[in-house]
C-alpha cells in the first residue's frame, strides 16, 4: 500500500512540474482539473493527488467547492513546518533553549509591533482590540486565556504586513504555549501580564512605533521574568 | 500503491507516538530497531518505515551504518520547511516580497552579527574566517561564488549559538540565491559587497557586538541599494 521509490520519485517531479507553472504564472488563479492535469504530466492520478495533496498542506492550494483548486497568494505559502515546531516546544525545555526563545522573541515581536504600529488597517486595528479585550476577560487557567493571547499575538504579527514576520507567528505561537501555563499560575503575575499587552495595543493604536517597540520589549521581559523564576533548577527539578 | 486513508492516519499516530517518546527521553540517544518499534506500535514495517522517513526528512533521526537510528539533538529539527523557500524565492521577485526580505534580513542579521561577536567559538571564527577568504577569492559569475557567500552567511548565523537565528538561515539563503545573480553582473558593485562582508568579520573578530551589528547593516543596505537599481520597474518590465 505504500508508494514505491519508482512513484516516489514521480512524486516529486510532478510536483517541481507544478511549482514551475504556478512561478511562471502558466495556470492563472484556478489549476486545471486533476485529470488534465494527469494527462499533461503523463502520470495516474494517484501520483497526480499525491503531488496535489503536498502542496495544499503547505498552504500552497485551496479546494473551493465548484471553483475547483485555487492557487493561493504566494505570502500564504507555510515556509514553516508547524508540526516541527509544535514538537519541539511539547520536549522539557532546557536552560539554552529558554534563552533562545527569549532572545528569538525579543528580536521578532517589539520589530513587529513597530511595524504593526505604522502600517496596521483599521481593520487589523479593530481585530487587535477585540483579541485583547477577549483575553482581559479570561481568567488564568480558564478555557479560552491560552487561544485569546495566542490570537492577539498572532493579529499583530498579521498587522506588521511583512510576510516574513507573519510565518514567525507558528514559532511564536509555541512559545506562548510553553508559557501560557506558567503564567496563569500566578493570579497577581497574570494581571500584570494582561497589562503589559494592553500597553502594547495602546502604542499600536497611537501609531507609535517606539512606543510599540518599548511596550513590547516590557511584555516580553515581564514573561521572561516569569519563566525564570517558574523554571529555576530547583523548580525544574524538585529534590 | 498509495497510502491509503486507513495507513495514512496509521502513519500520523505512530508519528505522534514515536515524537512522545522522543521527547520524553524514552528511547536514550538510539531508536529501537524498526522491527522491534513494528511491534511496540503493532503496525506494519511498511507504516513504521513512512513514520520514520517523515521523522528522517525533519532532520530528527539519522541513520548510521553499524549504529543505528540515532535522534539528533533537538536543535537541529527543521522548522523551516526548506523546498517551500526555494520555491518561494523562485518566482520572479515583486515589489513588496523585495521590501519583506530586506527588512527581514535587516531584523535577523545585524543581530546574529552581533551575538557572533559574543558568542563565537575559536572554530566558528576560523570557519568564518576560511569562508570569507574563499568568498574574496572568487569573481562574480564565477562557480563558487555564491556557495562562498551562502557558506559565509550560514556559519555567522550558526556562530550566534541560537537555534531559532540559526534556522532562519534557510530563509537568508534564499534571499542569497535572489540577490547573487544581481550583485554578481557588476564588477565594482561586487567588490564593495565583499568589502561589506569583510567589515562584518573583523568586527566579529575584535569581539564588538556593536561594530558587527553596524557593518551588517551596511552590507544589507548595499545589497539593498543594487537591488532597488537592478530591479527598479523598468529593469524588471522593460517597454
Amino acid at each position: 500500500m505504500e508508494l514505491g521509490n519508482k512513484e516516489r520519485s514521480l512524486v516529486s517531479k510532478v510536483m517541481d512540474g507544478l511549482i514551475s507553472g504556478i512561478v511562471e504564472e502558466r495556470y492563472g488563479a484556478i489549476l486545471p482539473p486533476q485529470d488534465v492535469l494527469s494527462k499533461e504530466f503523463d502520470v495516474s492520478r494517484t501520483v497526480m493527488r499525491e503531488a496535489l495533496s503536498m502542496l495544499l498542506a503547505r498552504h500552497m492550494l485551496d479546494v473551493r467547492p465548484k471553483i475547483g483548486t485555487r492557487i493561493r497568494p504566494m505570502r500564504d505559502w507555510r515556509m514553516i513546518d508547524e508540526d516541527v515546531v509544535s514538537w519541539r516546544f511539547r520536549a522539557k525545555p532546557d536552560k539554552n533553549f529558554l534563552r533562545d526563545v527569549i532572545e528569538f522573541r525579543a528580536l521578532i515581536e517589539p520589530a513587529a509591533c513597530a511595524l504593526a504600529a505604522e502600517r496596521a488597517s483599521a481593520a487589523d486595528l479593530a481585530g487587535i482590540r477585540e483579541a485583547y479585550e477577549a483575553l482581559r476577560q479570561t481568567s488564568p487557567g480558564e478555557d479560552g486565556c491560552e487561544a485569546a493571547d495566542t490570537l492577539l499575538h498572532t493579529r499583530i504579527l498579521a498587522a506588521s504586513g511583512n510576510q516574513f514576520y507573519q510565518q514567525m507567528a507558528a514559532i511564536i505561537r509555541g512559545a506562548l504555549t510553553l508559557v501560557s501555563p506558567i503564567l496563569s499560575r500566578r493570579e497577581d503575575g497574570w494581571t500584570n501580564v494582561v497589562n503589559a499587552h494592553g500597553g502594547v495595543v495602546d502604542a499600536i493604536e497611537r501609531r507609535s512605533p517606539e512606543d510599540a517597540r518599548a511596550a513590547a520589549m516590557a511584555m516580553i521581559e515581564l514573561t521572561a521574568d516569569e519563566l525564570h523564576r517558574a523554571l529555576a533548577p530547583e523548580a525544574v527539578e524538585p529534590r
